[in-house]
């Protein structure tokens, strides 16, 4: 499971390199400014599958078995993480158009939201039958679960506000990509014993 | 040989994601709806390959050691997985055609059909050879069996269909894909419990 | 290492498939069939990087140590490996124009014949340091260290041969594909057995 | 931790192919022979990116435990080693155009240095924390520090030159790239002893 699932993480985020593309027309230099909805993109798109993967192995780590409607959980959200790159390049190619842009930032939102609730699914699935070993409550998941509402209400959040203001909601979605990758309970103890 | 073969099922799974694009002309809105049987070809693919991946996994889990032609034939395997992307292109890109989609989906059909007989295959010879330790013949495995030439069948009843029906023959592929991923024995196992 | 190199290994293998297209004009089914040239470049370079990958694997698996050169040949045959997409699609696109199929043919066996050239390299640097346990020259590895310079010298042949008839070193390099895929001693083996 | 970054290398190093493409017009022979700066760009990328997998591994096989603040210091080395196919590509289609090419050497040449800066992080970090077991200041791994701020010193020098002279900025990054990947010592070591 953990094979197959590390690959597809991997590959998703790697793939999304692909939809970033020069935008004419303009000297090289603004060509390639042109195109910072595809930087931003591909950065909110890495991080979010980054922090997904971070979480998705932490839990996978804590499993003493699997069973077979876990590996089917785990596959459907394999298959919205694999979609993401599609999102990606709708909201890199969008940002230009005003028309265009409410729309694909819609699709991107619920895209990512998708991704948590589906990570939720599978960690309360794995504890209603049990399959955690003696970690399965341990500090560092306990605190992730108590990040996974908090983030969910910021997608629904997000998503409404991109149906008025899509520039904005984007810039949320990449102000949650940074909030989910930083570790900020570590830095502040690391700062605390420094 | 698992880590080549996690290898290819992950990434044949994430490559289809590049066979969806936006179906011009119209709004985005209409663009993005107008896609919709790329979605569609994604979902029956990725499932699929999920599906197939799962009952690899299951094979080579149970394996206590692989002979030169085992490896072979799971080549030739991965040989028709990696091939996936492409009649999944061909099935996202021709359903507006009729002249067309009658041609694609019964190549589509063909390579789904071969990669489940080149499973038991794999399944015939490590049984035929004694390639399995003692949980070769557990439930799990023998349940998959079970299902193998029901499903055979159902491809062959699913490609005779699509050369007169291909729409009606690409919702039987993706009931079937539903049918192999969704675990119908554990849901009611698991409902009769609680 | 082997994390690496099956990685490699089974991502050139999956991208073949990206450099297959439909070749207009024509019905559906004229363009699916006109494609053969590009069927049979995805047919010969899978099945060419997925027997590299057997002797590579079964080389990496007999080492009991690596060293920092071992490393680095290991790294410059994947970088040929992983370019063979390139000359596959070369050959998809070019056997319909015979100017350029010359070309392309050429550049194609001399690919080829690079990844075995650095498979015996690989092999023979690991034999002169010592690299290899107790297996290191068992029965399976001598069988595919005496195939080896058969191979390049038809490696050779094939690339003058593909100078005057590229059609017919296309059906040389398919034959070695084959060949070296289909594991003749185990077949007849198991055949004297039944 | 090693699958996933293991996944991200291997991926970003075999779509640096799909950046490389005939180079027309001309004869077959003319438009390989004037693809040349592709060719380049794909042995530069690759061979980074393969000397930073191995120092990566290096690093991550003496861990002894990570922590969370080294997992996201990873994910964003992972992040700018997956973008680098990007400025590969702008590299491989830039040098033909004076105009362009010094804005793309010189983006090339920051992603390349970055990515040498992010890798020292992570062993900065990771020697800060004590993460390392006992192999944590061997013979191999000092000599890999030795080189890290030559390297950086070499990667500023680059981009500095680039500015006027982007072709000579190639060369150097080409000249860096097989520094890195040549093992100078071990090769002294086995020519002494030979």
């Amino acid at each position: 499971m953990e094979a197959f699932s590390d690959g597809v993480f991997s590959i998703a985020a790697t793939l999304l390199v692909l939809d970033i593309g020069l935008h004419p027309p303009g000297t090289p230099l603004e060509q390639l400014g042109r195109a910072w909805p595809a930087y931003l993109a591909y950065l909110i798109s890495f991080l979010t599958i980054g922090a997904a993967w971070l979480v998705h192995s932490a839990l996978t780590d804590r499993l003493t078995r699997t069973d077979s409607l876990l590996l089917r959980i785990n596959l459907v959200l394999l298959l919205v993480v694999a979609f993401l790159p599609f999102p990606t390049k709708l909201v890199a190619e969008g940002l230009h158009d005003t028309d265009a842009e409410r729309v694909f930032v819609t699709v991107y939102g619920f895209t990512l939201l998708t991704i948590s609730l589906l990570g939720w699914t599978l960690d309360a699935y794995a504890r209603h039958e049990r399959l955690y070993g003696p970690r399965g409550d341990d500090e560092d998941l306990e605190a992730e679960r108590r990040d996974i509402w908090p983030v969910v209400g910021a997608y629904v959040i997000a998503i409404v506000v991109g149906l008025a203001l899509p520039k904005l909601a984007v810039a949320l979605y990449f102000g949650l990509a940074v909030f989910l990758v930083v570790p900020f309970r570590d830095l502040r103890r690391t700062l605390r014993r420094s």
